[in-house]
């Protein structure tokens, strides 16, 4: 697959509620997640590593409702941009995330996500 | 000064309708721009030349109206959205143009600049 379909790919299976299908889809056994942050959830490194990020972020959030715009590609690289209405089970509190990700592809698997706030 | 404060004052002068004052204030001598196509314009390396790529656009384009979004910020590096009203000065075709811009920072310069569409 090119990076222009799995980018499309992936932005349909978002709007379509299934974000969570996207991973076991494309990312690759050796996919780089890296936040915005310092600390251990800074940059996590294979596929084990960046289920449970997802399974504890998942767990840690309502979402009320989410938007997905884009992709737009360059290359082996595409960017979608976020913006989801959650609330931290944790604190309670009702926030507003827009962010920009990142994805680096190679052999049709997603390698890298890098997010943007 | 840190990505964050440049990517800041990048989206100020863009909204403030001071887009080429970017180049001169931020560029790094050594720049590089990557455009998603191949060719010629695709990957442009130094000043004079993307000053020179800046200019054609200018005069090759008629501009409408234009919003600017973000900026979003990860580490070195930080992504702003654009969406502008333009028309083709040889075509005659008024288009809209969504793009994501990826810029690299060192040493308080932008070192790369990437576009997405």
């Amino acid at each position: 697959m090119t990076t222009k379909a799995i980018a499309d790919d992936v932005v349909a299976m978002s709007k379509a509620g299934n974000i969570e299908g996207i991973g076991p889809k494309y990312w690759a056994d050796d996919i780089v997640s890296i936040e915005a942050m310092d600390g251990p959830m800074g940059r996590i490194e294979g596929r084990a590593g960046v289920d449970a990020k997802g399974e504890w972020w998942s767990g840690a959030h309502e979402i009320h409702g989410a938007e997905t715009h884009g992709p737009w590609v360059n290359g082996d690289q595409f960017s979608v941009r976020w913006v989801m209405d959650v609330t931290q089970k944790d604190s309670g509190t009702r926030l507003t995330i827009d962010e920009i990700a990142l994805y680096t592809v190679r052999d049709g698997k997603i390698v890298e996500e890098k997010f943007f706030y």
